[in-house]
Order: C-alpha cells, then sequence, then structure tokens
C-alpha cells in the first residue's frame, strides 16, 4: 500500500465525484493540491473565504476563476461553521483546513450540530511511505500529554481507520524508549497495560503489542537480536508515540531526512477533517486528500 | 563533518594511540568493532571478561588471540569496575561498553573513585550523518524525563562536545512539537525559557534557540514558511529534545528509515563513555569508538 496505490483505488471505484469543504481557501498552496485532485477527478471542492481573495489567487495560478464554487467569508471562525455546515447538510463529504487555524477549525468539528464529531474522541494521524507499507505514526497532531485511556482511544482510531485504508488487521506497536516495561518509565508502563487491554478484547480490530522501541517496532533483524517474540515486532503498520512530542518530532525526523511522500488527517470524526501544515508542499497536501478519500464508503 | 572526516583527524593528529578498556568483551560484533579500529590504526584495546570465552570468540572470527591484552573476568559489576579502574590508571583513555548491562557500567563510572564522572551530569549523545553535517540528538538514553534544570545541564554537554569536535559555536535548537511557546504544552516553556537563559549566558559556548519544531529546526524552507527568525533555524547542529522517548524515537526513525551513518557515546563524563547498543551493527559500533576518540586531547 502506497499513495499511489491508494489514488488507484479511489477512481476504480467510479463511484460518485466526493465534494470536499475548504475552511479558508485564500492560498496558493491549497489551491495547487486542490486543483490537482481535481485534475486527477477524485474530488470536486467547495471554496470557502474572502472570494475577490480566491478569484485572484486562482487567476494568479492561471486556473479558471469559475471552476470551483466560491462561498464568500471574510471571518475566520465563519469559514470553520461554513465548512462544516456544508457537511451536516450532506453538500460535502469532506472538510479540509485551509487558512483558518487549527483550533478554530476543530472547534466546529467538535459542535455537535454538524454530526462530525462521531466517538468525539479526534487524534492525528500521519502516513509514511516505508518499505511496503504507509507506516502511520500517532498521534504527533493533537493530544498534548494523553492519558491511559486516551491512549486507549487513540489505538482504536487508529486501527478503525487503517481498516478503512484496507489493512486487514492493523499491527500496532506501542513505542517507547526501549522494549521493556520498566516502572521508572510510564511510557513503558502504559505500552504494558494497554497491550495486556487488547489481549482481553478492550480494542478491537487490530493486533497491539508494546513497549517497542522504534528499531524492533519496524526492523526484523532488531527485534530478533533483542530476542522479541510479537507477531508486531519487525512489522508495525502503526507507532503510537507516548505523546505529541515523542509523535511530531519522530515523523518530521522521518520526513525532513528521507523525504518519503506523506499525508495526515484527523481521526475519530465521522469522516476525516483534513488538515494541512503551512509547511507542506502541495504533494503532501494532496497526499492528504488521497488519504481521506481512501476511507469514505 | 562526518564520520569519514572525524577518522582521518584521529590519524592526522599523530600521537600516541589511545587505549580502550572494554567492560565485557564475549561478543563477535564487540570484537569485530575493536579489530576494525585496531587495523585501522586508531586504538588499542584491553578486553575485560572471560578470557576463554574472548580467546574462543577470536579465534571464531580468525583473529589472533593474542593481538589485545586480555583481562579474565567474571562477574559483572567486576568487569565494570576493573575497566574504569583501568581509566583511573591512566591504563586506558576511554572507557567501552561491552556485554555488561549499561547499568551496571554506569553505576561505576559515576563511581568518585575512578575520576570519570567529570561535571556529575551524564547525558546521551546520538550524532547522524545529515546533509553536511553530524546532526547531534540528545537525551534518548539516559534522563528519562528532564527537569528544567537538568536539560539546561544535557544542551551544555551538548555544546561541550560538539565544541570538541570541532564545531565552533553549536546551533542547539530545543525541540518540541510546534515552535511556538503554548502554555498546554509544558516542553515549549521550558524551550523558551532555556532559549533566554543562553541569551543570559547561563549557558556558554553555542548558539541555543526554541521553541523549534523539528521541521523549522533542520529546514531553511520550513523556517521560511512559519517565518522563523533565527540563527539556529534551519541549520541546527543538535536537536534537544524534552524527554527520552522523543530523542530516542527520533533517532531511532531516522537510523531505521534513511539508513545514515550513526554513532553514540555517553557525555558529561571526563572522557566520554562509549555505549553500544546490542543492535547496533559493528559499523555504528565502529562509529562510536570515532566519535569518542575525537574529543580527547
Amino acid at each position: 500500500m502506497n499513495f499511489k496505490t491508494l489514488n488507484e483505488r479511489i477512481l476504480s471505484k467510479n463511484r460518485t465525484k466526493k465534494i470536499i469543504s475548504v475552511a479558508g481557501a485564500e492560498n496558493d498552496h491549497i489551491i495547487e493540491a486542490c486543483f490537482k485532485a481535481y485534475n486527477e477527478k477524485i474530488a470536486d471542492f467547495i471554496l470557502i473565504g474572502d472570494k475577490q481573495k480566491i478569484i485572484s489567487t486562482l487567476k494568479n495560478l492561471n486556473y479558471s476563476p469559475d471552476t470551483f464554487e466560491i462561498i464568500n467569508c471574510t471571518d475566520e471562525k465563519q469559514k470553520a461553521a461554513m465548512a462544516c455546515k456544508l457537511f451536516s447538510e450532506k453538500k460535502a463529504d469532506l472538510v479540509m483546513k485551509g487558512s483558518v487555524s487549527t483550533g478554530t477549525l476543530l472547534k466546529e468539528v467538535l459542535n455537535d450540530s454538524y454530526g462530525l464529531k462521531g466517538n468525539g474522541f479526534l487524534s492525528h494521524m500521519a502516513c509514511i511511505e516505508f518499505e511496503d507499507r504507509l507506516l502511520g505514526i500517532t498521534d504527533g497532531g493533537l493530544n498534548i500529554s494523553p492519558t491511559l485511556e486516551e491512549k486507549v482511544k487513540i489505538v482504536q482510531n487508529s486501527i478503525d481507520f487503517y481498516i478503512k485504508l484496507g489493512v486487514d488487521k492493523p499491527k500496532v506497536a506501542l513505542t517507547c524508549a526501549l522494549e521493556v516495561p520498566n516502572p521508572k518509565m510510564p511510557a513503558t508502563i502504559d505500552a504494558a497495560i494497554i497491550a495486556k487491554m487488547a489481549d482481553r478484547q478492550d480494542i478491537k480490530g487490530g493486533v497491539v503489542d508494546g513497549p517497542f522501541a522504534f528499531d524492533n517496532a519496524v526492523s526484523k533483524e532488531a527485534a530478533r537480536i533483542k530476542k522479541i517474540d510479537s507477531p508486531v515486532a519487525g512489522s508495525a503498520d502503526i507507532i503510537v508515540a507516548p505523546d505529541i512530542e515523542a509523535a511530531n518530532i519522530s515523523a518530521k525526523a522521518i520526513i525532513y531526512t528521507s523525504h518519503p511522500k506523506n499525508g495526515g488527517v484527523i481521526i475519530g470524526s465521522t469522516s476525516p477533517v483534513i488538515l494541512l501544515s503551512r509547511a507542506d508542499d502541495s504533494e503532501t497536501k494532496f497526499n492528504s486528500i488521497v488519504l481521506a478519500l481512501n476511507v469514505l464508503d
């Protein structure tokens, strides 16, 4: 599984083209990503924002200003609310963050009246092309210092998302600084507890184990040397890090040193929210759209 | 600066060959790394451990059993103590972890009677070849959840080490999940405080700034997009992570996805302690020896 196969899968489904509402579209890179998805015939867009600015951005990029529906809106909160309202009215299938802040958008996503909230617990998932799979890293974008209960929800969200992406029983590695439970290191203790909760079916649909270090989570050779006997060892689909710093720094460490294809979305909501970083290139923004489209029915 | 240039620098110094005492040498990979360093004429070794086992390991690898001095010792604690005692008696210039556990060795390193303790605060430094430099990541090996005061010591240790490696004013990025101080994220607050402490000369010899996300610490383009004006932005020599999980997972994430040359040592002691992981390949073990030899006078 990689972004190319995910992109092809969307087209092969031969369904009605999905519509994405963009909260704040007055930005070159965002409009470029929208156009790429539009040209590849995988999605259509409703652009929300300052109509004059959006039209001039489109013209500057030599795109036709009447390709997309544009909804004029200059207030930050209103842009976010409108994007979610289009979802609730079934005029859009997905919501995408444009120039509005993450906080402003998520507040609307969590507003009960739009039906986007889902199970009520959102988490961030970064997906990185690695060997023959999309390695997931979570949660480097939303939950700062998750409790044990919140980590369990992060794990369940990640499994549900990967099953929708097409992975039958996703392998989840609860990753720490080392692979043995150590009472001095709370992250290893949480990992051991969560692994046992998964054994007892408190977490469903995946194969969950930990603690692992990153090396023995993804490298069979490292797992062999450390003598770790686990179906997850050396072949994890998803890395669950103990907190936002470990997940965020390690995902960016991979992205900025080996430059793999990658994308990211907010999961746990009824449909994923496409959450782009200002520093993402347009390909990464496009990949995030591909990820989200793939998990729609 | 890379491992090749560091290796050449050792030879160009044309000094007496340094001697390394190995705590527990009954292991194929360790002996291979020692032999590589011996053959490249950068170091000599005193092997401490079960003499019969060491000799049979040497013979199995087709090495002459009388190349190195071997000190017979079968007790774990005694192996570690002997390695440090050789340092205190000036019979060895460096101590290297062999098969003994990290905890056992560090207990002896911290024993006042051997003079290895240095300023008394030890930290771990991983160095990874990245672009035209050795990117340092600390502390993923020793200090689990450092306090603000301990983070300051980790930063100072890292600067002192990089200056000895030959970097004039090392650039240190205090790295978090994002680049703005956020009261909800203690790591960003610590980073802001430490950056200001460095401005006030509580930390000396380097250029220290933060908070950074990993992307804007190492990528000038990401720093430009995020509008970060700092001499460290986009060109950090050293990544200081907020805790052991963030440092350990991110260093291994780089190593196990892009496979750069790398090595690691314990710093803050009078001379660095060469600390090898069982999962390290023999090249990584050799690079760790090169790192340590480079900072000796």
